[in-house]
């Protein structure tokens, strides 16, 4: 900034001919390969934000749960990534945007990554006819939204679940359930034909992933010992800082995860867009944070972390089915509630007796449901109708197809550890390996 | 790397047609659309790249203090960040940059963030009148440096102040002493018109924060037992591994803090300027961090780590003022003063008995003023009497305005924690949660 | 996402005026300014992306030594970055791309940064003839690559090294070593006139720092207590959250790595190429991490999380030479060799006697030469002569000078710590500071 900004506007209207000219041939001032190149861009730089938010929920997890459970989370969340990544590709894909008409030919046709990624080298005339960015940047993308699904199960049913039952889920959820629901919105379904609005998966994502969360935890259970007569006892996390750097880097991709799904940005009506989304974005999160910060506060006369952070996430889910029309204001307001919403149903769901180790529940499915309501207060295009029977229909296809999935895998593999390992922690027996083997315990 | 670079610049004259003709035409080279989107680009992702910094203090922060006071470091940092996105859109970023002239009511009537935003898909003909960039991702690239500010006081003043007088600074700091201040440079104000320069704020930014801290620590007080019948006592850092990492964030980081400050990247000249940002804002760290590494070991025996990260963050602020004029062996040098004062401050602040908990005042009151100087050393338009006049200006200012607000909340609210509080920690007496509850103290 | 992509392909139809037309004058369809200026952006997003793994480097490091060695591996790997900063500008970046023909004057006169960066503010007419981005960009961007090799080998070699022999072995390293074997085949040398394909660098960076790291844990031996009465004494980790952390951020830098190289965005078939090489990029990791899961669920009865983080870098570091022509189940099916290859590797090491702390051999040399191997699978152009001749040649060049280097260290300054320093840890006995002082040891 060697100049004010005052100063370079002057600068920008001496080097920036002839606006007037711009106005005049403005479908011409970017030329069809330059928005092709440009939207294909922010699908590579919001996926790559999208994609570290595995790191933040694997950290987030890890500093939530108790150290002797810690490897087993780091193993859990690189391994749904994974699995999530393989799943995507061979059905999830092409089952969210098939080939032609969505048919069983046209899903057959796709399995196994038929066609996502170009040819090395195209052209704009060797791009799918009418495409508007690179295929391969949109898989990208969109992977990475389906492994968040999978990453937000996981923290809810740690400490207890066993390995690789739920990494069969993981395969199930990514490849199959959240695709499937997903081309009802976004591969131009019948939500979508309704007219629900979700802008970048208040429902669409977070909810869903609360949903297979919520199944998982009802029928697992709590972990020993979580509710012992009428009590609720704190099994506190092992390391918040690790747990508030996983926050972080959620925060962080977020700008990612809403920014991308403007989808483009190669006028200049859709990149200022993307610039209130990234405002709106923060300023939900910083609502959230705030709110829980003060609750909390008010509350029990202390501040609680785990709170703010997850108040932060409620923010940041609250305004992710809108973070487009919004004033900053009023996105502020939004994730605020979104910080209300947590700091209740935290507790609440412990007098359920509904144990979720690190409030995903709260935080995705409550936060996505009010997420996707609130864009009414600011989208004149959205019925609240269709926005209640879309959450509706989202909401009990995902629970009843997880909870079948949930009970088969009990019924087949069992789902839970047994309750010595447990006790002991799943990492030395589970795994045979600590994650802090030199910092002893209290 | 298919090719090498030498082949590709084969291929690149046959793909880029016409240069001779470009050069002929260059103004039209660029249509005014894309110029406007590349500059949005920029802010975007220099935006959350510093935004991401709020991580990288709160990992240095937190890995710095003591463990029991881990968790009270945490949430501070959120805390500070939420709000000063709450206050800068309140007040802040139309302090700095208010609606037409600067006056009461151009002030008045952008509150709330008013005016921040664009319309919803607007095109050029509908963003403001001689923009260059989205206004909204302008207040989303201005917001993160307002918030770094306040970044910087909380590692200053960790370990023994209140958390909610702590905020009240916040508020005061981000919504009316930064911007005011920055309004003054930036905002095209009486320092801008004198010719001071200071490219993206070694003095706007991290001297201020310097001076804010300062001004705490002395009216806060050392903590209890550091300085003690005349001996320092260390009181090291519970995570260097965390502080490591917060480092390594806080410089990559810079690359958007730096680059991000260029303001424009529509043209060749522009963003082979970023680019050069981006290889001096690196070199300047390595040079910081070299000298420190070479300086503890020469002065103690023994190569000191926390001086080391201090001497990246110091060179890396020494050349926020300057970072495009400077060659690379220059921009190494500047950074590398920067790692030699930090050295030598870190030992003197102790000898003042002035208790800066992370050596927050050394890197950015010191390294920013050595920054804010060392702009005359190649950039021929500065001149060594407006840096000194504009630093000593900005100087008295915040830290007479920031010693004020101390005082009164001192007098209102009290700002230090109780005696027991602190030796107890902060994190069981205020807020009832440890960081780290496993893991035994020795 | 407001639309699903199906209803914005019709939008995009509207707004994206005259694709035939496009198609025409397809060379005219994007500025020579806009080609290199996007070039450029890539290089920046790139350089940023790929710094970042320096961070990662280090946490994975830092979470695989024990915590009486953290401070030292955060030491090293802060300082050797920087070093690598300094001695790329000094020597490295001109021995790499002389300026004019390589030459001992060529080189001579491009060392401390000569002709490294263009002056400011130049146009495309200033720009270097024939350049196709800054070159300050392709500097910075190809200076993290250099940095890398070095962070390689200071894995393999922790918990026993000298810090200083080790700092003056990275200045040759990426200084000398590493520039002169990348010029044969970047630099548009010999081995690039051979057609040897290396896209981002499994062979001239990964190998390069794997051959350095053999070197020297050859000459450097095991750490005490490793191997003792014929038996492997296992040595964990001590933060596995962290070394979690370190492969996550890693995974992240690897998008720019491989992404970047494809050294052009302008075009619709660059960032289209840039699109696959990310998609394939992420199939890889995730296919090593996968096939470690499995492989060490089925050997050893349980996962182990260690060889699944090695599973993913050796995935990544399979897809580095040929990221941009396999298909995306071949991408994870080449990343899912890798990862067999370090379930194999590693035990394979320590019967061998050969101690790398990190797994880094496995992961860096053998997995680039397996993927070096493996662009003969999708890539028609390449020869499998070729690749292999290039593989030994790279090999026995790093590895013998790279030898002929550690073992004059050992003779003038020795590079093994004392018995005593390595039993107490180097933290206390060479840097007299603890990483975690409160964090008891069990």
């Amino acid at each position: 900034m060697t100049l004010s900004k005052k100063l370079l506007l002057t600068g920008a209207a001496i080097t920036l001919p002839q606006m007037g000219l711009a106005q005049d041939a403005e479908t011409a001032a970017v030329t069809a390969e330059m928005v092709w190149i440009m939207n294909t861009l922010l699908f590579l730089i919001g996926g790559f934000l999208v994609f570290f938010m595995a790191a933040g929920f694997c950290m987030l997890e890890g500093g939530l749960v108790r150290s002797k459970n810690v490897t087993m989370q780091m193993t859990k969340n690189v391994g749904l990534f994974s699995l999530a990544t393989i799943a995507y590709w061979a059905f999830g894909y092409n089952l969210m945007y098939p080939l032609g008409t969505w048919s069983i030919e046209g899903v057959l046709s796709g399995v196994f990554g038929v066609g996502v990624l170009e040819a090395v080298g195209i052209d704009l005339a060797g791009a799918d006819d009418g495409e508007y960015a690179s295929t391969g940047s949109d898989f990208f993308f969109q992977l990475m939204f389906c492994a968040a699904t999978a990453s937000i199960v996981s923290g809810a049913l740690a400490e207890r679940i066993k390995l690789w039952p739920f990494l069969i889920f993981v395969v199930i959820l990514t490849g199959i359930i959240y695709p499937l629901q997903a081309s009802w919105k976004w591969g131009g379904g019948f939500l979508d034909e309704m007219g629900f609005l979700d802008f970048a998966g208040s429902t669409v994502v977070h909810s869903v992933g609360g949903w297979a969360a919520l199944a998982g935890a009802l029928i697992l259970g709590p972990r020993i010992g979580k509710y012992k007569d009428g009590r609720v006892n704190p099994m506190p996390g092992s390391n918040l800082a690790l747990a508030t750097l996983g926050m972080f880097i959620l925060w962080l991709g977020w700008f990612g995860f809403n920014g991308g799904s403007q989808l483009a940005m190669g006028s200049v009506g859709d990149i200022a867009d993307v610039s209130r989304i990234f405002a709106n974005t923060n300023a939900g999160a910083a609502g959230g944070a705030f709110v829980a910060l003060v609750l909390t506060q008010l509350l029990y006369k202390k501040p609680d972390l785990t709170m703010v952070l997850n108040g932060a996430l409620a923010g940041l889910v609250s305004i992710t089915a809108e973070p487009l029309t919004p004033s900053l204001g009023m996105a502020t307001l939004i994730g605020g509630i979104g910080g209300v919403i947590v700091v209740f149903t935290v507790p609440f769901l412990d007098k359920l007796k509904i144990d979720d180790v690190v409030g995903a529940i709260p935080v995705h499915l409550f936060g996505g449901i009010w997420g996707t309501i609130a864009v009414v207060l600011t989208n004149p295009e959205a019925s609240l109708g269709t926005q209640l029977y879309s959450i509706l229909i989202v909401g009990v296809f995902v629970f009843v197809a997880s909870g079948a999935v949930w009970l088969a895998l009990k019924a087949v593999t069992g789902i839970r550890v047994s309750e010595e390992a447990e006790i002991n922690g799943l990492d030395m027996t589970e795994l045979g390996m600590e994650a802090y083997p030199e910092f002893s315990k209290s």
